[in-house]
């Protein structure tokens, strides 16, 4: 007992913190309370209204139904409704003359005409185009035979018909009103809220990632939700989840937005919401990269520390500027501002990953394990060691690895930032291969004579730590990819500034006047 | 006018097609048609059951509203219906005699009661868990409404609410009767079909990846509907999209299969439905890297042909046993069959994806572009050529890349075929080396003098060069990582044939018997 109430408690607490983070369905709430109170009101009606207080079970059905969250929805289910009992009315009270026709055998007729008209509508309800009107072949069913089996009963078709449709009218209209004229929650500002949400959180996401990337962050284990794509509180996982997965809430959204009315900011008749789910598909495009790249952190195979030590500063600068350019994208459609037309927004990430495939370029050495190349062992036939290139006397030497190569940095750093021709061709290679030589002569024995006995173990050994600086090759080239992507989010913008008239940034404004 | 009869015709065959396709479509509306005539049949009752027959309409209602395709949604809609009914009605009939006690305030109690109750019902139903029971909070203001309003009226507030709940009972006990005893359709099934159907798609999409990736499969240009995640009949996409795809419409048949009783192969109570979507899940982490891989081929940076030519059957072999296990794993799940006990269902494509890791391992270097090396240049200062690596020569010398590598293929595949130490440390470099060599010396000019000059816009291509290199090793770590995945995909497994009970395989039992 004392657990259930505890349970209660904690409900209760929880729908408080549901209205004060969303005070949008309080507000709701007590709309739905009034909307019923006016339809309710009629039965207190006395004559001459008798007859309305006798059907008003229609109107409240009507306002429990058809008053939804948003405008947009009240709006198509109201359409539906109405479509659905004006067409069944009209057929019903056609059938029930044609019925009234056949004599002895109207009650056949009826009965034959209830299982055609159900047959029919129930399959055409299930063709996958007519979806947005599943609830108007509702009405139109239930309308059908409550005519025709009340008119049987009561032999007033027309009554029956007209009433109902009266009185489904006057809920409908009751609630819309209630709906439009207090505190109006519309479908469309919440599609647009929730695209810019999603760009925000892909941001995020991806500059987590980049980040964790190069500081290393690892799963200890990695949660099972992620690994069956469920909701989880993993920042970077929530971030790129969040927009892959709206998907069908943004159709949702997109159905009932089209029923909307031109309001507030968006002041045009047949606005483009469509073109919004354009942009939100092209950011789930550039999302599915972040997933990726986050997968690159999940995996078992992880690049050495100190090789992505080495590409640091480009990577997180490709982050950053990646996320910029989304932020800011989220902000003009928050804003409804037009790019500049001279503005390049992606000119710095454009440039940051241009820099990071240059060092990449320069730097490839590192993404590789030359160890096993066929081609390229000829110190164990020729002696000429001193002419081959360090990553090759490295992974020969597993455990000086990480030492040779954080003790090359600073000099290669250096090399990077003096670009000039002559620093850049001193034979830096021949300096750390000197280094390295050094330590190889301490080696006690020479591991190479030993290789060929336990060659099955090393070569595993030998896979596993080239996948593991292949996986820093993968990394950076999903982050160009997606960099690659931005484009093609930067066209779908266009397109949609274009045909929702977004106004003209302000800056590009002032230039021009 | 013409126009209009087209459609319609088109309409029409398509219709038709629906049903052709899926069968049970047909069965079902028929089943609609077979309820609504049973419930209509209750208004031909006469004396003594004339008061049925007036209240007819709600057992229509009911039938409209809570038939629904399969058994579990049936009997979840019934459910939701009865149970806001009764508990509607409860409430209602106290509130009546309340507001009756109030005396002249009558009006007034009603009236506010309406309103609290209907603020309350609105906005537990916005509460996110109360999701499933959406419909019954409907139903509970409905009826609440109902009876507090036409019980005002009539005063005759036990008789409309008890009628009215026989009435709604006796529809629902109609609409189940007729969906289960007439060829039944089962949200559980459609589950488990759907979960095998994906399976199929991702393999289907795979091994379209890994195929089309080696045989240089390019988009001329890639349709816009893959750049927002659309809908798209492209074989490789349809896919791998289908299974990202399906979680919602999982999550909704998992919603009406838990309200299905235990019937054909699922004989358990409690059948683990929610293991299918873990299953799935699982499936949906892997679907993302086929996705990943895809993105390479949509990509604008392609790899070499020549180059992807080299690990043409290691990648092939990856993808085949890929796909193998799984459509091995939804064959099982379609058979409802265990893995063997000592079966490794993985180790096939282990071992692929093995000996393609280890190829990659002896070939990295042509994953890179040794050109740009800063430690790698030394041939400029001291001028010894000949023992360097055979891309660092590829790659001054483009003409003639693929050529050299297309030659040194057959050399080194025979390596591979004869992998005792002997041959494999013959030097293999030395041999290219010299091939190359030789054409080298054929050249006019030799290209590295005149680098300096033009090194803003050779740098560039270069840099492209070594991206479109490293994009195979993107590739290639990709299909490793969705290698490594399988094996949660095969836990997921694991669990659901141990809760589910699956059957031993036959196989299996025959050995242990």
């Amino acid at each position: 007992l004392a657990n259930g109430y505890n349970g209660l408690q904690e409900f209760v607490v929880k729908a408080f913190q549901m209205g004060k983070s969303d005070p949008r369905k309080v507000v709701f709430s007590a709309k739905m309370g009034l909307a019923l109170v006016l339809v309710s009101l009629l039965i207190f009606l006395k004559e001459p209204f008798e007859y309305v207080a006798r059907y008003s079970v229609w109107a409240l059905l009507t306002v429990v139904v058809v008053f939804e969250f948003s405008i947009g929805a009240t709006l198509s289910k109201g359409f539906n409704r109405a479509l659905g009992t004006l067409s069944a009315g009209g057929l019903a009270l056609g059938m029930a003359v044609l019925a009234m026709l056949a004599g002895d055998w109207e009650e056949l007729v009826t009965i034959i005409s209830i299982f055609v008209i159900g047959f029919i509508a129930t399959y055409l309800k299930l063709y996958p185009t007519m979806k947005p009107y599943e609830y108007g072949f509702r009405v139109f069913l239930l309308t059908y035979c409550f005519i025709m089996v009340s008119g049987y009963k009561t032999r007033e078709f027309v009554n029956t018909t007209v009433s109902r449709f009266v009185l489904i009218a006057l809920g409908a209209g009751v609630s819309l009103i209630v709906n439009t004229c207090i505190y109006p929650i519309w479908a469309g500002e919440d599609l647009h809220n929730l695209v810019v949400k999603n760009f925000m959180n892909v941001a995020d996401s991806l500059e987590g990632c980049v980040n964790g990337y190069v500081r290393c962050v690892e799963y200890k284990r990695v949660p099972s939700k992620i690994l069956t794509f469920q909701a989880s509180d993993d920042p970077l996982y929530s971030g790129y989840r969040s927009a892959v997965d709206s998907a069908s809430q943004e159709d949702a959204l997109v159905g009932f937005a089209v029923w909307e009315p031109p309001h507030g900011p968006y002041r045009m008749l047949a606005y483009p919401w469509k073109s919004y789910t354009k942009v939100s598909g092209a950011l789930r495009h550039c999302a599915f990269m972040v997933m990726a790249l986050h997968g690159c952190i999940l995996s078992e195979i992880q690049a050495p520390a100190e090789k992505r030590q080495v590409f640091h500063a480009e990577l997180q600068r490709v982050g950053k500027e990646g996320a910029k350019v989304l932020r800011e994208l989220g902000n003009k459609i928050k804003r409804m501002e037009k790019l500049g037309s001279e503005e390049d927004i992606l000119y710095e990430v454009d440039e940051a990953a241009e820099i990071l495939q240059r060092k990449i370029d320069r730097k490839s050495y590192l993404l590789v394990n030359s160890q096993s190349w066929e081609i390229g062992t000829p110190q164990k036939e020729q002696g000429q060691t001193q002419h081959l290139l360090t990553s090759t006397r490295e992974s020969t030497m597993p455990e000086f690895k990480s030492l040779s190569d954080l003790g090359q940095l600073p000099n290669f750093t250096s090399f990077d930032a003096g670009n000039s021709p002559a620093t850049h061709f001193i034979p830096a290679g021949s300096v750390s291969s000197e280094s390295i030589f050094n330590k190889q002569v301490s080696l006690p024995t020479p591991l190479t004579s030993i290789a060929d006995e336990e060659s099955s173990n090393e070569d595993e050994s030998k896979t596993y730590e080239s996948a593991s600086a292949l996986s820093l090759a993968t990394f950076t080239s999903l982050l160009i990819e997606f960099v690659a992507r931005l484009q093609n989010l930067v066209e779908a913008f266009k397109e949609l500034s274009e045909k929702a008239h977004f106004k003209e940034p302000i800056g590009h404004y002032v230039r021009e006047a």
